[in-house]
């Protein structure tokens, strides 16, 4: 038996995906840019996985521009949009708590002389609103806000943030980390009043290899990496066709957003439950977070032991995010936990492939490690 | 019948290739970042391609990182070491017939300052010498030049760069992008005296989407990428690992670059004599050129118009490089070819799996497009 619950960190890629990522290794195989037959399929797969991609968003297909994966877009979003505001003004905002892919451009940015506020958030991981009105001023050219917490689930009121902007009337694009957001909840950019929108392939069960960023029509950034002028300039390159083919599959395979929630807040309350029945485990995230994402602590087991102890067992689960390689978690300390049980904090991350069956093996594995661990006192 | 003449834009994926993404898709699809099995097992993927890729230039393992393609690497080599070197000098040394991935950051790098010097090439496209030697001096942090050219072949005497760097005792690091020249000649940059290298995976059979920059152990390059640290922070984001895994099968596909040259060798002698024959063709790579490109001149027919016409027969071939996406080519103006030569100059680019059959349908494909010419005229 295996358990796979590290889906925040990646997921299986779907068989949908596999299918359109071989139709590009075995046929459409062409350099999308290429004037002849062979390049105009490719153009042609290229151009159905942004259909996909944008549907998903309800925008056009000409804001949607397709990255190597969700850094990238972090990265072209934050200095694209910082760079091309520089003239109206340096002040920058942003959260205590986003993924490193905007937390290091925000300190390089720091390095080159904006002024980064980052807000402070509540024990639930829930940006402070008040010191976002407090902090936009006439010179706020960006504000990068995430929709959903990587590490304990909180879904940010993202929808905030445009209203901030109109009333100080500051000049900043509005952008918006929405990687472990897409395919959970319904995104609408347009409707939230966000300018530029990371996303990820392979956070949907799509391949590792492909991101897109939403960019407002209208709205300018400037550009980061420069070549042959694909992704009208914004992501020069030959374009990772496989990969976007499978992102766009991926997007379509994702059939009912809200069925797909429905059926996960069942199993993370199942989910719960069971940990509440075992005993010596406190929840780190909050109870309105995403039920994609469940952060938790057992009582005097060390994260990354527990991990390995599951991990031998072929249950999967994550300490902290993967990307921070196991380092001491900043938004567990930025909600205030202790440190006791910052190091004995896991994250369970589930997708829609996930079975009560991997759950119950979870619980299993746990009280298992727990026994273990008693033995050893 | 078809025939794909265009290599040099992308290539057909290798069988080879294609099973290495599949078990990327199936089986490995964990983060290589995860710290539990299935992170420990992708991991274990992404190091046997970087040994792949590794052997291939007789380098380190530690050397290779991965890139999402050639283009990604020439930036992150190009602004990494410009910034990086800023304070030893500002001068940067490089040809007038580089590929956009290197021109366009050249072009970015005159904005930030920095004195670019762009060497001319002679009519084989070799660059000068005697320039270089002038324009090396003490305040060079970098130098910039191909091993191969992409539109016309020409192999630049890259060995030559790092006497002129020690000559004039400069600081500079050297960069060549080799996305041309790799797995079709040997290329060993500590036998060079190369610094950087930057390489790419569609070009010799592997998927697009990967790419890989050789960092000579030691050399430091400033980050220009920011995130989960990925690659040694070098290039942040989870890493593309189907693409990554199809480029170390591609690479070790490769089996003997000798054998390929030679072939490669005979069907170019073998297609220029057909041309000849044929008539009202004029051959614009020198003699000495990589044998998989040849740049001809079908005289009065427009590139575009034969290029359309040998597409509709299955034919395929590029006008210039693909990436430039048929504007007028800088590299045939360099060389010296007056307008009317270069508005009909083609590409013809052939990979290990060309055959003479595929010739052959070129030759007759040109043959009927000059007969239809005539015809109209």
């Amino acid at each position: 038996m295996e358990a796979y619950l590290d889906n925040s960190a990646t997921t299986p890629v779907c068989p949908e995906a596999i299918e359109a990522i071989n139709n590009t290794l075995t046929k459409c195989w062409g350099n999308p840019s290429s004037l002849h037959f062979g390049g105009i399929e490719a153009s042609e797969v290229l151009e159905n996985a942004r259909h996909s991609i944008a549907k998903k968003l309800s925008c056009e297909d000409s804001e949607i521009f397709f990255t190597s994966g969700g850094t990238e877009s972090n990265n072209i979003a934050i200095f694209g949009a910082a760079h091309a505001y520089r003239p109206k003004g340096m002040r920058i905002i942003t959260t205590s708590i986003e993924h490193p892919s905007v937390e290091e451009p925000m300190k390089q940015l720091e390095k080159e002389g904006y002024d980064v506020v980052r807000l402070n958030v509540d024990k639930n991981g829930h940006f402070d609103e008040r010191q976002l009105n407090a902090a936009v001023n006439t010179s706020t050219s960006l504000i990068s806000i995430m929709a959903v917490n990587n590490e304990i689930g909180t879904i940010e009121a993202i929808e905030k943030v445009k209203s901030a902007v109109r009333k100080y009337n500051a000049p900043a694009l509005i952008h918006c980390d929405a990687v472990q957001a897409f395919g959970k909840i319904p995104l609408k950019p347009h409707a939230l009043g966000i300018d530029l929108m990371s996303i990820s392939s392979h956070k949907i069960h799509g391949p590792k290899g492909a991101g897109a960023l939403f960019i407002k029509k209208g709205s300018r950034i400037a550009s980061t990496v420069f070549g042959g002028g694909q992704e009208k300039g914004i992501r020069p390159g030959t374009e990772p066709l496989p990969a976007i083919a499978g992102f766009g599959a991926a997007a379509d395979a994702i059939k009912d957003i809200d069925v797909n929630l429905r059926i996960a807040t069942q199993q993370r309350d199942y989910l719960i439950s069971r940990l509440v029945e075992l005993g010596g485990v406190v929840i780190n995230s909050p109870v309105d977070a995403l039920p994609y994402v469940t952060n938790i602590s057992v009582t005097g087991i060390p994260s990354e032991v527990l991990l390995n102890y599951l991990s031998e067992m072929g249950i999967y689960i994550s300490s902290g995010s993967a990307c921070s390689k196991g380092h001491k978690s900043r938004v567990l300390t930025e909600i205030g936990l202790d440190s006791q049980r910052i190091n004995s904090a896991v994250r369970i991350s589930i997708s829609r492939y996930t079975t009560k069956q991997e759950i119950d093996y979870f619980i299993q594995g746990v009280a298992s490690a727990q026994k273990s661990m008693r033995r050893m006192k």
